[in-house]
């Protein structure tokens, strides 16, 4: 689309830079900052040069933080034992979210794709090694997507692992919490019926 | 959702202040911005910055401008005595794709709306009024949304203009060009019932 003014095409061009933005909402949006105040500009692109500036990776296990070591893994009541590997720092937040997890993390900053040109040297998989036998992890948890990526990924760690003590353990897969059967995909309800657990039993060992 | 890091709060806050991002939404945005370089980020911004700084509405019809006065308002080649009525820029925008509408525009900025607090003071409808007696305008057409909103603002304008001298004409309502007949809502084909055109007639008049 061409609006007939460079500087509404610039602004609706970096708009749509955005993943999921198509031109349609771009412009929206554009014209929706446009009707705000100067401050409320100024305020909107500072918050994201404030973020790019002050904000780095943790240099242990890649979280985002202000310092040079994240929060988490300042935080002496957890667990150095257990790590969660997980994709990126989004699925970082969705566990936290949980409070059901009181180890620490290894942001792999993505998963092994060659259709999207990601290689097995692209993620912090040496690093994760290295940690596990520095700080003598004995568990870390894959929590990777249930994609064909995900598992890919799995494997791979599984095998650069072989030769270091530690157990490994991969999230549970199945249905969701609130699902109903007949709409869950014939994979998931397949895996779930594999993957059962003992619910109560009469029979005495 | 609080992410323990005021710089990602402040960041998520002012990407979901933006109209139909939601938080999560929001942070995949910011994380995407965080992935990019400096320089891009820096760009990103600036765009909306340069925007808000040298973008103003036209002091005729208060179409978007970088100067005084519109590019469409100083075309020569275009009428003076139609003017389109609509809502907003997007919707001009809109009009001006379609190639088929070569007099000029008058953007109200809104219309009249009690519940979201858009009085008939709030649009520019006087601005309109005056327009019409100083450029002698013929006709004006109606072109706002097909909502009760866009028919109270038509009937307002109306009124308003009831002592000028000067068409006025709305924009066909009716069933949409590819359209399957079934998935119509029965007012929309009502509608276009009433509002039906002679396509061919074998009776001589």
């Amino acid at each position: 689309m061409d609006f007939k003014s460079k500087l509404l095409n610039d602004a609706v061009e970096q708009m749509s830079s955005l993943p999921g933005i198509g031109q349609r909402s771009a412009l929206r949006l554009v014209l929706h900052l446009l009707d705000q105040s100067e401050k409320e500009v100024n305020d909107f692109t500072k918050a994201f040069i404030n973020l790019k500036e002050h904000l780095n990776f943790c240099d242990k296990c890649y979280h985002i933080t202000e310092q040079k070591t994240c929060e988490i893994c300042r935080n002496p009541s957890r667990s150095d034992e257990l790590i969660c590997v997980v994709q990126d720092v989004r699925d970082l937040l969705a566990i936290e979210s949980t409070q059901q997890f009181y180890g620490k993390y290894h942001v792999l900053g993505g998963v092994i794709s060659p259709m999207d040109g990601i290689g097995p040297n692209d993620i912090k998989v040496n690093e994760l090694k290295e940690r596990i036998i520095n700080e003598k992890t004995t568990e870390i948890i894959l929590a990777l997507p249930a994609t064909m990526e995900g598992d890919t990924t799995n494997f791979y760690i599984y095998r650069k692992l072989q030769e270091v003590k530690v157990n490994i353990t991969l999230i549970s897969r199945g249905i969701g919490v609130g699902n109903q059967l007949e709409y869950i995909d014939e994979l998931t309800l397949g895996k779930s019926l594999l993957d059962r657990s003992i619910y109560k039993t009469n029979i005495s060992n």
